[in-house]
């Protein structure tokens, strides 16, 4: 492979010094726009230079009639144009100098023949003049350090209304503009970005440039990806066998059906048959698989927020005796052991009690609460279990309910979570009332202890976990 | 079977004239005062008759010192003592004359041998006297309709601070006390309740009963249950066969691994291959089965609030070309066909696209929303769809976003939906910002428009729908 396509080259698709929008549009809503509209909101430092044949002046900056115009060649170059127009402006950026160049306009391979062709134009001479080229049909990339944005939704009007992007540690990669999209409220305030590239057809940069890109990256400490196809599953797993060690990743696969791989223009073959074996080679590659965006979500958070544990031995504590049955159908179903408590837990459990209570694992909590109250049934219970060699990991289903006059839900955990720092502490609040269930979804965020709807989404997750620690022993 | 077990003796447990609590308490937080609080602030019109040994009065009502000095023989009798207490108790309700009671104490064969041994005491004493009894350890019942609600939670407190039950149309028959507590916000504002009945270790009235009961009340039209076990398989069956010509039967039924049924304490055998047998009788049957709570609800709002689909081919409309792929998958996966549009529909769609744009289905209308808006999108794409004669529901999928300034989202919807009353509509809004989508939900709500979380959940729910009603086409 060519020295150009390092990870080096593709720096500049996330903290480049300057960028010019070809197809800067003044009016709003349009990509050419949003785009500008969004770096500026964002307080992007760089230069930004609109291009654009007719405009003098775009949202306050001065605009250039066309690439070659402008005071410098621009690090990126983001093409916002309709599909017929982008080849000629591709050559334009080759002519530039410009090294790396994102092409959102849709209208390719994803759409008919006639797109394909074009795209495979593209892809021939970003091949041939050694620049990097993401997309076409990408919507961008986001870099939470940089103040750097390059998507074409309305960001910042429609998605984060609020506020800036705030930094994490997850870096994201989509075959999908959701997650600079739809999902970036989520992604932003309860997983936290470190950076996001939406690869669109990936006529060059791919799903494997990106995961060594991100493997390199300081600021990402976990990867998750949505594919649908991968281009080359030699390098993809190669490369996920070493990051892996220091970074979990984890990918939604869709186009698992033969209907959705159409739909997703990325094959016509045998998907059922394919779909095994990619199950198989993420497992041995110790890529976590998961089935949903918000399967996703909630395994991210589980490890961001959450420590590994040590052993798959789980203590469940419910609210109520059919939430027990619930919660270890599901842990067998992840290959989750419920943990056997020790006489002396058991012991320190009965405390809350009445009298002719018999205590077992999951712990039903129901009459402990009636009897004293929830915050000492809690806290006791959590306490002891912890408290439990034989405990790695707990799981705390409670209700999204005031349960404690003037104090929230998650303030109980405070110094749990501070005496027992290396198991995890996954929390789950049915939906019950919405409004509360929102509020100590947060709690629990701030105090670093990841929270569920279900027990299942919560156990799910925690295998995950377990899974991905049980793949660092093997693989030393 | 005896006369005594006939429908008319449950009727006590939903709407008698006068309710005696044995072990009415003065403690705020008992179950046997969160009982009576919670039945006077439902401003249920029946006597309460308070027992209670030492108190003269709780709650402002006269207390009795026995069952048996109460000025009449209560129709509904609710035990809420220590498990010892409970045979002695249940004896003086035989011996007074009680017809029906509910044992809310626990501590029964849900907890160990010497439990289940004096549950079968229990049973026998209801069977020699002919009397009714729920439990033990029920959580009690409601009935929306009779501001009645036996349930032992601090429901008003806790789970519906600010209101009383709304009235709807879906019977919850549970093995689990959840439905009467952490869910019930949930299910009161989202789904709508005719009748609740917790039933607990079902010594007398069992699933079959209940299952019987809901399917003659003129008030329950849709019939969710929560089942660990199934008493009498054949009786169950036969009775859902004929129920479920007229209402939906939607069962979650847990213990499905043999850590789950250890935990449910309701069998030792092979629950793998007694779960297949579930699957096919349940289907054979036309019971929906699904698989956790967050499905039972979805479902059963599908059935609440959409009509029934004449087919199963289904129009999808999507904010992203990859929600596109994801939802065929989920269609391919529940057994619904992606429709074809006409070249007729497709014309009235282009009209919002580009002029370089395909249209294909599902609709992947982003490149919409940037050309021609949210609102003139949605809408022209709709009832585009809708109008096709090739058509049997539509999904659309939007995003949790303030779209159009100063207008929900929703309100958009409602000429569409008045004037295509017989095809579903399923609203999808992806969590983003989660105020905006809780606004969301609440307005297709108010419309009759069922709202979902993913294009799965929806899709998964109109499945459901589309299998009810080809069985009604083929059962009759």
């Amino acid at each position: 492979m060519s020295n150009h396509r390092n990870t080096d080259s593709l720096r500049p698709f996330f903290e480049p010094g300057s960028v010019a929008v070809i197809g800067a549009s003044r009016t709003p809503g349009k990509g050419g726009y949003n785009i500008i509209e969004n770096l500026l909101r964002l307080g992007y430092p760089g230069k930004i230079y609109p291009v654009n044949p007719r405009a003098k002046r775009i949202l306050g900056l001065a605009a250039y009639p066309e690439l070659k115009n402008t005071p410098e060649p621009p690090e990126l170059a983001l093409i916002v144009l309709p599909p017929s127009l982008v080849l000629k402006s591709l050559e334009e950026c080759v002519a530039r100098g410009v090294r790396a160049v994102i092409i959102e306009s849709a209208g390719f391979g994803e759409m008919d023949e006639p797109g394909a062709r074009l795209e495979k134009r593209i892809a021939r001479m970003a091949e041939r003049a050694g620049i990097r080229v993401m997309g076409p049909n990408s919507v961008g990339t986001i870099n939470s350090d940089g103040h750097f944005d390059t998507s074409l939704g309305r960001l910042n009007r429609l998605f984060l209304p609020k506020g800036d992007i705030r930094q994490g540690t997850v870096g994201f990669i989509g075959q999908t503009g959701l997650f600079t999209g739809v999902y970036l409220p989520l992604v932003n305030s309860e997983i936290g970005i470190s950076k996001i590239a939406c690869l669109g057809n990936k006529c060059d940069v791919d799903e494997s440039d990106m995961l060594e890109y991100f493997g390199e990256d300081p600021r990402t400490k976990i990867i998750a990806m949505y594919l649908e196809s991968i281009k080359d599953g030699q390098r993809f797993l190669g490369l996920s066998r070493r990051i892996v060690r220091e970074k979990p990743i984890i990918v939604l696969k869709s186009a698992v059906t033969e209907g959705g791989a159409r739909a997703s223009g990325t094959h016509t073959g045998s998907i059922a048959g394919e779909d095994r074996v990619y199950d198989a080679a993420f497992r041995q590659s110790g890529i976590i698989r998961v089935g949903s965006f918000e399967q996703l979500w909630d395994v991210a958070r589980a490890f961001v927020y959450a420590p590994l544990p040590r052993g798959n031995r789980v203590a469940i504590i419910n609210l109520a005796g059919s939430g027990c049955v619930t919660a270890v159908d599901a842990c067998v179903r992840s290959g989750l052991r419920i943990a056997e408590l020790t006489p002396a837990t058991r012991a320190k459990i009965k405390t809350v009690y009445p009298d002719w209570w018999r205590v077992r694992s999951p712990v039903d909590v129901w009459t402990a609460v009636e009897a004293s109250g929830f915050e000492a049934t809690y806290t006791t219970v959590i306490r002891a279990v912890l408290e439990d060699g034989g405990v790695d990991a707990v799981v705390v289903i409670m209700a999204a309910v005031d349960w404690v006059p003037g104090k929230d839900v998650p303030t109980l955990f405070t110094d749990i979570k501070k005496d027992f720092p290396h198991k995890p502490i996954m929390a789950v609040s049915p939906l019950g009332d919405r409004k509360i269930y929102l509020r100590m979804c947060q709690g629990f965020q701030e105090m670093g202890i990841p929270s569920y709807t279900s027990d299942e989404s919560a156990i799910v997750s925690l295998a995950a976990l377990c899974r991905y620690q049980q793949y660092l022993l093997h693989a030393d």
